[in-house]
């Protein structure tokens, strides 16, 4: 069930609507956009009588959800959103640029990378405390201590700090150290973790599975807001195919394809996407060209003694190139219309 | 590193080897095998020296390993893993037959199929509590009373109870009420769960990704082991390709593929590997024809009214069926030798 | 449209309907079953009347076909076909085994293996004497002179011929030469050859596409029938999945759903389907116990000298096993049902 | 083998080497570059002796090829082929256009498209003549008299006609009618059909199969080389994967990837790529973003009405702006190095 709420409904009656959805005991999910407000009605069994709030008062129309999601559709909310993070944002006119390292390994890394970045004129900087591994046996990261020195780069370059979680607690550190809190691809479907994420005040990027389809991504994005967090931001970082000469294979139709129905920001990465330092470029430009609202890239500076995924991470030098590359595409693309 | 032991080794002369290795701030792994015992040595950074170990009283050698995965090889065991589960086995000469609903629904459900289950001859009943559901609003399991209702199934038919956990408290609840925990495939690279259900007491049935290679499912396993659990079964459970006529393609090529290289019982779910009803009898002979040790099958009193996943979901009769056609072909196959 | 005549409709009026189809410039295919007779109706461009059909002797029913497909399936033809070739059939009671070398390398090593496969009770030898290679540069088979080499063979062991054209002028010669004409995946939707090959009097095996859906597989054999050839084998021989352990993803799940909609044979190539000589027989044991019509596989007196495809042959004593195991499994395989 | 001449070799010592491989029973292929000339020598079985080519005069080195490849690759070829057909190329500095509609339906259509599209400043006529279909009773296009409409498109509007021929025949008649031969993604592997195209004198555009590797696209231009004709564009349209949203998944990494290997030129096809129409555009400005050749792009007066492929081609008016959008891209982006 989705409210629209007339163009000149008040916040009061907003407020009588959510409480007489949380009266039936179904949850209220409040979405203002630029004309009108919606609300979002989720944790019914079953229809929802759509006449019972037609009547309110400042309600324009109660629409019954045919489609698996709700909160990220266009339905509920027709203008993009755009995910705050401090002064930074993403989803806005501005291309958001995440770059750092695939894993913090050490101080004296992470600043030399964070000075780059820094000057590249990007707004988040990336790294890993918290590695998912294939083998046990490989390197996990540093952990706090990884965390620690993502908040110190912070503080010495005021870049907002992107970083994942692997589990509930690992959520609970993000959210002491960290800006934005990034959920793996193979944590798409970690169902727990999503409905964490739900309940936290950061942002949440969510990376889409290595075999997900359009529809399990967006769900596992409607997991979180469902909690009550709007503040999801997709990820495209490739899919897996039988090619074998990439990583993965970046599925950059993704970018339209979450457009049409959904306000949700997307952002390219073609570190995973590809897996090979060569490509990340070219796959950075078609990224922003096809209309994402950003791109997350790994940067190392000495990428041959990275202890995780060095192939496919950018020395400083091929980085700032990158960024000039997909500044100048930035500019001649005419803001993707949404919808 | 493995040690392999000498055949007349000594109780002491291993006690003594997992000390020293122990001592080195090392994990010693024992995992005696019919001829000899061999220790599988985790938790280094980088290689381990094996002139150390090779002069110890009872070392036959020590050999390094240059695979990704070392406790579930045949290097370390060669041969197969028979998991025991009370009275019951998987692994063995008997084909294990897991049957039960997708979701437990009701004590009235679950009792008149764990009826026809048992009847069958079947020794492992299995039934979510908590389902992992694509969509927040889909039906997600009656939880901690789902598990009761398990657990009473098990007291009135002596059937042993498999079921999944999402997520660390559910290990828990799964070790207090069930006697196999099952990982699902959206959970097959979730680390942090993988490591708690390694210190479970619990067997564990570890069903592969929809997007799993052979080697990142192998070293799922490996998680689990690593932290001292040795009875894993693997589930092949059907990958994700372009095909649209069946959920999934069931790849049983796993299990010869499995077989050369690991002592770990593989068992097939045709039910998910397919997602059609009419499909799973075949499947099911094949996975067996091709040498699986058990197999898991969606069984429900009403498929028609199933919560969830009624589209693949036998009938009691169609269950009794694909029994005796299952049993006719296991006792043609000669018993597939391991390696 | 599909005409369905009546049960004791004549041959006379089965006459008459073809002459009325023919005469408004469209196709008649009769597909006789063992209860009545159906007609398929193409050539159509859009809708054919009905009624125009109804009203003539003997026919029962007219129907509307909305399938992509209309003579490949259950509705013209509830019966499984039974392909015969001549002492011999693919699709009736008894297993069909088509067994020989990837390419014809010479006469010595068709006959050193030839006398294995007739030894085995098999009734088809295969063997390429024209090969589709990956590089242009690879060994490409004997030409003619492969095929003169297999038209001995018949000769010699009684066996039937199963070789592949991979153009028209290829088709020619396998008329010359041989029993059975075999196109390959790689030409399944060569939509010139399967013309040609409708319009040719031997049985097609036609293989299954790397990347073929059900429908498009299905519609490569429709392509062949609405020539007028009905006498198709269908052969699934594995599609290109992510998975790196096989060559190819063998779908077995492709025999049930064949069997759902058409009254084909299906045959399965585990050679191809795997692509590693100790995958070859528990696949073909998986195929035989899923309910295939037969089975085709690369045998060789020395794999190890193959000049293609020699990791996935079976040495002769290899395939002695292989029919031994298939055949006992067979034999406790109720014969499957159509439809 | 591969034999590079020195800079200042003559075309005296060039035409003496191309004589002794050839008196040695071995075809040789002379590529000129812009430094030096390179002679790919094919049809050796095993090895060819280095030293009998080294000291012949003018030969810098001989050097033994081991990737599968030898005419495709850089190492024949240091600098990009830029295919010349007349006054127009498709690999030089300029972006290649190549529009029109799927398939020819009359020349009132052929006409009012090739009016916007020699407007736009696109040199290439696309349209199908001979159409592959799924299925034997959709419209398969007008044949012979589709060609000749396209022969008077090209003289009206002085556009390059890109068509596709289906099998040897219909090689003859593009030949006839025609400028670039196109050649299907489900003929990649049509292996006869490939040396036709090596024996004719047009250039071939050779899309990607649906499931192809990377080495298998390039080995089947090799085909086409080895038979002699080196005009060959590479055109990636899109592979086959799980994803539902598309009806391919465009695979824009092929660019870098080709790049890295290969002296062909690539273009891009996001009209097959996408099989939606609203991404064809986003998807035809990351191509160019990336670094293709050129666009193939599918058009028509009347999407809604179109005999095939309507639900992906462009309105006139689209496709404008389409072309708008690249060119402004082309002109941001560096000319992509080439190795």
């Amino acid at each position: 069930m989705l409210i629209v709420m007339k163009a000149d409904a008040t916040d009061e009656d907003v407020a009588h609507v959510v409480r007489v959805v949380t009266e039936l005991g179904y949850k209220a999910h409040t979405l203002p956009g630029a004309n009108r407000t919606a609300i979002g009605v989720t944790g019914n069994q079953g229809a929802v009588d759509a006449t019972r709030f037609e009547t309110l008062p400042g309600v324009a129309e109660a629409i019954r959800v045919t489609k698996p999601y709700k909160l990220i559709s266009l339905d509920l909310k027709p203008e993009k959103t755009i995910v705050r993070v401090g002064d930074a944002a993403i989803g806005g006119d501005e291309l958001a640029l995440i770059a750092g390292p695939c894993a913090i390994e050490s101080r004296a890394q992470a600043f030399a990378i964070a000075e780059t970045v820094r000057r590249s004129g990007a707004r988040f900087f990336r790294g890993g405390a918290y590695k998912p591994r294939t083998s046990p046996y490989a390197f996990q990261g540093l952990g706090e201590e990884g965390l620690r020195i993502l908040a110190d780069v912070r503080e010495a370059y005021g870049l907002k700090i992107v970083t994942e979680a692997l589990d509930e607690h690992g959520v609970d550190l993000v959210e002491r150290y960290g800006d934005v809190l990034q959920l793996g691809a193979r944590n798409m479907q970690n169902f727990s973790l999503l409905r964490r994420a739900g309940r936290s005040p950061l942002p949440v990027l969510l990376k889409r599975g290595l075999a997900a389809t359009l529809d399990e991504w967006l769900l596992a994005a409607e997991y979180i807001m469902a909690e009550g967090n709007y503040n999801v931001i997709l990820c495209e970082r490739g899919i897996r195919t039988f090619a074998q000469h990439t990583r993965n294979t970046l599925d950059l139709a993704a970018i339209p394809a979450v457009r049409r129905v959904s306000h949700l920001p997307v952002v390219i990465d073609p570190s995973h996407g590809t897996g090979k330092n060569y490509m990340v470029t070219p796959l950075a430009r078609a990224g922003v060209a096809t209309g994402a609202d950003g791109l997350i890239i790994e940067v190392h500076d000495q990428p041959e003694r990275a202890l995780s995924d060095g192939a496919q991470a950018l020395t400083l030098a091929e980085y700032e190139q990158l960024v000039s590359e997909v500044r100048a595409i930035h500019e001649v693309i005419a803001p993707a219309p949404v919808g």
